[in-house]
């Protein structure tokens, strides 16, 4: 098995852009990561494509990725689309790194669009619940935000985790999210705003639940053979980890963790060679604060139940001992559904690239994403390394 | 790069079943893969899975992948759905063959499953006509038997195709599908049945277009590491091609070849260190007879042009110099879209193991699948060889 790279990956604005074609949201992160290689790069160089998208938004449903490669000029190369609700695009960038290790591709684009935006409330909810268990969680009413509540729930229960705490997550991530000029949501807020604001799904408020967005995301990996040709301090994809669920919450062992996210990041960790210790910061899937905080646990950045202390004592923050969501995650910076795996992929691009400005993590050579589907259904996780950097 | 094998494949029934579940097919596919294989086949051995699904019908929108695979009992292991339109299975085979050749995986489950029959015919015609090009063909009004129309139409004024040669591929379709007890038109038509059917699209009757149908298939692929283990006489996929092209016809250098079907077929060809001549079979993808005649010609069985004299001798039937569509093809076994591409696979398995019946071609060792998405938006096209049987 040859090695595979990271040598380029760049992303749209997120926001809200019902006017926006998800094919020219595409062409923008196209363009961006195109730019980003450290090296010259021609596009003509692409032997194949994995397109991430839930085709919420009445569009392209059947061929998108075809359709979005194309539309870049793209041409002839064998393009799909990868679908794992959010996971879509996390997903796709393994399909890249297989392709690169099977030997039937040098340089590989996995990335995702969406556009959300442009449908009415009903009509996303409708989307959204279908990416949900159907027979049982969406006919019972529920919803993502019900899914997670009852997740939230759960987790104080068993653990003491506050609601004060959520927001913690809250707020770090918008600190964070207004220093990315791509963030839907680039402004701070208070714990105070935080905890105020509406309640969603209690005991979650506004504040501990992602926007809906519409953006796309862009991440090229290249094989060991050609690495030289591209980048001369390249950041190898050290793990790789992948794992499925039951689509419905009642179909899992664990109210209070993710079961598919362990599995995923154990493998990752094996295929790596490394454990938590070893990471220097992450991008995580915060669909809802308490996810994040989940997410701690399950990737083993702290002990089980310990997630909320983790947040409130500044832990993952930027200055802090192990910073997650640099980029704002999906709370800040927002959550095109196909695109935000590979836009998770394109903080650690430019963090590991000393190119993420006011949001630079100093000293860092080893990142994580973690990238979810549904509420659990699916989970993948990357593990990068910038070599030479020790 | 190690070599993939083709272990096991199996179906379900094709036809209208509104009253299924995408998931019930599923299984039943799923256990006629596991009970094909040659030797004690174990389903915990399966390592990932591809599902390629359009989701007609209003089910499980995200996360197909893993709820299919969750419900037969393969538990937490990485699924994704993939999705080319009517390839989209087709692509599914070919990500299992990559993910066996990366060296991530041993045994690979790759299948389709799709359920379009539970909707009326307008919401039926809407899913059909969003996998078209969207924003011109679809609406300008066009379906894609308007589409196909019209590359019979320009094959006709081009070549002089006549609709007569069209019927004569139906009722060979029709012939083979007759004698497979999975087809969901499985009766015989006259050459006056499809002359005289009613116009679906001028120059296609309704025998030169394929039903709509629900279905599954589930094909197995093995490494050559653990192919003992399987199989003693095993199927090797000696090649693969893939490659895309602009989804709407408008897009494309012509109207009478489906250019990414050539590029494809050239790659698996080269792949394979093959040619036209040395296949023993061929399933190719026949949603219109049309589709079929034009399908020889970009698969080199005949010189362009000559496809329709090609099907009006008889070569392609069983006893044909080149038996095509053994199965009845999409136009008599059926077509429920994700699942059509791993039913292909099927019949090369069933034929290359003597197990036929009525429809079996004797004395082959070497057959091709050609699977497209849409319009010719994207192709697929894999070569099968089975070993020590020259």
């Amino acid at each position: 098995m040859r090695d595979a790279y990271l040598i380029g990956a760049g992303q749209s604005d997120f926001g809200a852009f019902p006017d926006k074609s998800y094919l020219s949201l595409f062409r923008t992160a196209f363009e961006n990561a195109c730019e980003s290689v450290s090296k010259e790069f021609d596009p003509v160089n692409v032997d194949e494509a994995y397109v991430g998208n839930l085709s919420i938004g009445g569009r392209q449903i059947g061929l998108p990725g075809p359709a979005a490669t194309e539309h870049v000029g793209l041409h002839a190369i064998p393009s799909v689309r990868i679908e794992n609700a959010c996971a879509a695009s996390g997903y796709g960038v393994r399909q890249a790194v297989q392709a690169v290790k099977s030997g039937m591709a040098d340089v590989v684009l996995a990335g995702g669009t969406e556009v959300m935006n442009d449908l009415g409330d009903d009509r996303v909810r409708y989307w959204l619940g279908v990416s949900g268990e159907m027979e049982w969680e969406r006919m019972a009413g529920t919803t993502f935000s019900g899914v997670f509540a009852q997740i939230a729930s759960a987790h104080m229960a068993e653990y003491g985790t506050t609601r004060e705490q959520l927001s913690h997550v809250a707020v770090k991530s918008h600190e964070n999210g207004a220093k990315n000029p791509h963030a839907h949501l680039g402004h701070e807020c208070s714990l105070e705003d935080a905890e105020s604001a509406p309640t969603v799904a209690d005991p979650l408020t506004l504040y501990h639940c992602c926007p809906m967005s519409d953006g796309a995301a862009v991440v090229l990996v290249a094989s060991e053979e050609v690495i030289d040709e591209y980048d001369d301090d390249p950041i190898r994809i050290a793990g790789v980890g992948a794992a499925s669920d039951g689509v419905g919450l009642f179909e899992r062992n664990s109210y209070t963790a993710i079961p598919a996210s362990e599995t995923a990041v154990n493998q990752a960790y094996e295929d790596a060679g490394m454990g938590p210790d070893d990471i220097d910061f992450a991008e995580v899937h915060d669909c809802f604060s308490i996810a994040e905080i989940v997410a701690y646990e399950d990737l083993g950045f702290c002990e089980r139940g310990e997630g909320g202390v983790f947040a409130e004592r500044g832990a993952t923050k930027l200055d802090g001992e192990l910073p997650v969501n640099t980029s704002g995650g999906l709370k800040s910076k927002g959550h095109p559904i196909g695109a935000t795996g590979a836009s998770q992929v394109v903080e650690v691009f430019e963090q590991l690239h000393g190119r993420a400005g006011e949001r630079q993590v100093e000293n860092s050579q080893i990142a994580l994403t973690h990238n979810i589907g549904g509420s659990g259904g699916a989970a993948v996780v990357h593990i990068f390394e910038k070599e030479g950097a020790a």
